[in-house]
């Protein structure tokens, strides 16, 4: 089979290789489609070569369906199709022991920490399968990662139908974001200085504004009658919409910083203290995340045609990266199957 | 009868004038004593002449009696012991609409926004009014208002009996949020850099630490069998106290901003992604806190002799502020009754 391989240096190569042995409670996939995504763009800049041990085959956004069940796994059969919660916790951590598994103080993110999906057959815990509804495509089903992260963010944000929502930033985890938030009955609107990415976020059907022409704090006023937004999704990663983004909530209203930001970032407490705020982090996703996902792909709610840029075949994977990296496309998948 | 004024440039000074008339709605209360705070003695630095008409009579930690009912008000009487909830809100802002009211987006604060409650009879809306029940005396009720403040904070973090929590800074309001939170059954540390606050809060029965001598990212984690506190209350208003507080929390966990930070202060983002940790505004306090404060008053829970370090007439106010401002005193309060 084939497999894409990061040695470092930022170089991705294609190998032919064997297949890693079928071990007890593991099932492998055949992988149908794999996306890129920022993180595994950081690994290709060797941001993470202190976690990443080389050569490393990443990916985590994926489709596939199951080429062979591995002893002890009941429930599966060749030929289902699947998607991976790329997360293997420990169980034993305090924080999988207060429930918090997705979260473990020792979590294995899958694709990073161990070995990821752009290969062409992939073994995997069972315990990370998710079924793939009937009627959704494989290609438009790699995208349920990336929805099952939005879909972690918003439900992290306690937003209820008929709230006002701003997210800030219109890359692909923002534009998810603000459709997911759209999809559970918010008023949505993209804060994005890009003139590029408001306009795909409109194709999208997203309201936005340009913070750099118009007085968001104003403009937020005026739509929210002097409240304030409910919640505010940071996507940026940029300190100055951290330190503004506070200014855009209501009084108890909730801020969810979902960009990383490798920086301590100034954060306007005075704001937070004034008006009772709530900042919350958010990592990754639950198993509801994920069937909520599913749910939103097979529905159409995701603009997946919009979304996805373009799909290349694995040997040209590296230059999905390149193309991402000089900031050309939205989403790119690489089509894995043999 | 005699009353406080700020009159600007650090000068407060006691003279003789009239009663207000008393309004509709309206109780005067001959007050017993009030208690000097952190907020008063910006005011007396000026560092809030911006919000404070002069010449002002401040002051909103306080006790007394209602020496007279105004029209329109029921359920109270002459001689009836009261502390006063400082607060008054429009009721018609959006805040007030969605059930903040104690955060009132127009909020007047009695006491910085209107005439306070270092005069022998202050006027104040009979909504304000809360009762004090025999058995606790007029000198400890003074304490109330404080003490509310930390029971505002503690049931803002959700604390829950057996939690492990971390107050940062061991002044009047962290060691009353200390004593609160072990009041609701959790376990407690109090980090303190000065070691004659430390002294203080042993004294009144907490756990410490000295952050300068210990590592106290490693205490904590050792405390807590490797989860990290369930709350961090940052009392402080020290910029390394806030960037260090994220590091103390349990996955999941819950930071309390109490401390007012006029900066905005760079805050481990990268950390409250990572354990999607929260982050809460607390201010001021609604009626069930008050009313927990008053419990706990008389209760005996609040160490009312250690906090209380001295009780000055009313003529020697300006002694007290003077007092404060070096540092030499955790509460003093000002004996107003004629
Ligand atoms: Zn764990
Ligand atoms: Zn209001």
């Amino acid at each position: 089979m084939l497999a894409a391989e990061y040695t470092g240096d930022r170089t991705i190569t294609v190998e032919e290789r064997e297949p890693e042995a079928l071990r007890p409670g593991e099932v492998r996939v055949a992988v149908a489609y794999v996306g890129i995504c920022g993180t595994d763009l950081h690994v290709f800049h060797g941001d993470m070569d202190a976690r990443v041990t080389t050569p490393a085959t990443i990916g985590h956004e994926m489709s596939g369906t199951i080429a062979e069940v591995g002893p002890g796994v009941d429930g599966w059969a060749v030929g289902d199709a699947v998607t991976v919660m790329p997360l293997d916790w420990d169980g034993t951590c305090p924080a999988c022991l207060a429930g918090n598994q997705h979260i473990c103080q020792n979590l294995d993110f899958i694709g990073i920490d161990s070995p990821g999906a752009l290969q062409q057959l992939w073994n995997v815990p069972a315990s990370t399968l998710v079924r793939l509804p009937e009627g959704v495509s494989l290609r438009d089903a790699a995208l349920v990662e990336p929805v099952a992260v939005a879909v972690h963010d918003v439900r992290r944000s306690e937003l209820a139908p008929g709230d006002k929502a701003v997210v800030i930033g219109a890359g692909p985890i923002g534009v998810l974001i603000a459709t997911v938030a759209t999809a559970f009955g918010a008023d949505v609107v993209v804060a994005e200085i890009d003139a590029n990415r408001r306009a795909a976020a409109e194709e999208m059907g997203l309201r936005t504004l340009d913070p750099s022409a118009v007085d968001q704090v104003a403009w937020v006023n005026e739509w929210t009658g002097g409240a304030g937004a409910d919640v505010v999704f940071e996507v940026s990663g940029a300190a100055a919409a951290v330190l503004g983004a506070t200014s855009l909530a209501k009084v108890r209203g909730t801020l969810v910083v979902v960009a990383i930001h490798s920086q301590p970032r100034p954060i306007d407490l005075h704001r937070l203290f004034w008006r009772e705020l709530r900042i919350l982090g958010a990592r990754v996703y639950e198993r509801p995340d994920f069937e909520r996902a599913i749910e939103l792909v097979a529905e159409g709610a995701i603009p997946a045609d919009r979304l996805i840029t373009r799909v290349v075949p694995l040997l040209e994977v590296a230059s999905a990266f390149e193309t991402l990296e000089a900031g050309r496309a939205m989403k790119i998948l690489v089509e894995v199957a043999r």
